[in-house]
């Protein structure tokens, strides 16, 4: 998907929310326990459910990988279904991924031909070769941790350099020295820290933000629309806990999507 | 498995060498792909042949994620060999995982229990809460990426913050405050900048570090041991495409365990 198209499905459905698939089988409802693909099960509804109010989904593949193959094979049928489905929707494979470039390469292949998601997120620790064999891929995606929305985040990317510029400033502006663009190249920016954004818009002015901590992580949408938003929107918000488990009985859908809904609504305030 | 029992089988091996399992059907012999899964295949040959020259084995989890289900149902197949038939090899899955406290806790538990490996590489670009929940599994371990044996290498892991400290060492400060010690971390250390090791070894004297780099990477031998071997070894010496693609034809496992015993036979010179 290329940002134009992006862009446009943001505008025409009001919402820039990205729904997180991080379903892990001790929390969905336990009805669905008894069918053969629980998982599987959980997301189509889910999906069916806050589609009109999304754009993206985002599977966590560790909640994928922790149930062994069986994890894997309700993550490829959801995959599956949503393209089939929904092909206006974002597919991101948050997988954090990071290695040397023969092996970056084989991930990138992995995702954008095996999986064929639209944009997998990648770690900066090992630099350039881990990360432009995924540029390589039209239509497809990097999203770059530059600043993560955890409480580990302090450790290593608020480090000065000599110059005072923190790690994920670094980050940030290396990307750019790398091929990565705001046609090809995504940042995972926090939103537990919404007032960082505006020093990250001075590096990358037009670049699409990931932002995930909204909700169950505290941050508020409000302000990460203040401090990130630009021009073309330039941002795409993940919920995850706060929708998929916003109740846990046969009504799980329903709650979903009013929840969905309701941030759908939120944004639509804040897009011109 | 422990450092004591780690040591030991060192110790009675004489090798630290530990086998990449980067296994690529591009790569590996032609007269294996007609049969119903040449990645095991290969890795069991592989295995059988070098297993006496070797204390543990590393499957790059890309290599097995890019051929989808397949490849994992190839991965799991090679685990189980190793544990039934070389219980006393220490397997390493080398996924180079990272994410916030939850999913972390989530990968640790596939990794350990699902998987049953001894150890997983993780990158510390998330910090502490992204690498705490892998430390609570008794004989399990963390290998932390601290210094990569690629050239990207360069790009954010030598940066000094204001002390002068560069990140690589950073990262090893941080992880003895997280309740990391020699019994339950280790770490990545490349072979491609030997020299490093001493400058390491004053932060992390006891703990083993895992160092790629050597073989196709270009590292010496000789200079890890020299800089990074402590009294108790310390070290696992990881190669991969030197001894796993020693040769591509029916011959292959022969010459990998040609090159294995020549590795183990250097290494042997230098252990006390």
């Amino acid at each position: 998907m290329t940002r134009e198209e992006l862009y446009s499905n943001i505008m025409r459905k009001r919402s820039f929310l990205c729904v997180g698939l991080d379903t892990d089988t001790k929390k969905i409802p336990a009805h669905l326990l008894k069918l053969d693909d629980p998982v599987f099960e959980f997301n189509k509804a889910i999906i069916d459910a806050t589609a009109p109010f999304a754009i993206a989904y985002k599977p966590n593949l560790a909640f994928y990988e922790g149930a062994g193959l069986k994890g894997i094979q309700s993550l490829y049928k959801t995959l599956d279904y949503i393209r089939k489905n929904y092909p206006d929707q974002f597919i991101i494979a948050d997988a954090k991924r990071g290695d040397i470039g023969n092996t970056a390469a084989l991930y990138a292949r992995s995702f954008f031909e095996e999986m064929d998601v639209d944009a997998v997120t990648v770690a900066p620790y090992m630099g350039q070769d881990s990360v432009t064999p995924f540029l390589g891929f039209d239509g497809k995606w990097v999203i770059l941790l530059a600043l993560t929305s955890n409480k580990g985040a302090q450790d290593f990317q608020y480090i000065q350099d000599p110059e005072g510029r923190p790690l994920f400033k670094n980050v940030l502006e290396h990307s750019l020295e790398w091929g990565g663009n705001a046609d090809n190249m995504m940042y995972v920016v926090g939103a537990t820290r919404a007032e960082m954004l505006s020093e990250i818009r001075t590096v990358v002015p037009d670049s699409f933000l990931l932002v995930p901590g909204i909700g169950a992580q505290g941050g508020s949408l409000a302000d990460v629309c203040k401090y990130g938003m630009n021009s073309k929107c330039g941002l795409i918000v993940n919920s995850s806990r706060a929708i998929i488990y916003a109740d846990s009985t046969e009504n799980f859908a329903k709650a979903a999507a009013e929840q969905a809904k309701a941030v759908q609504q939120e944004m639509s305030s804040y897009l011109k």
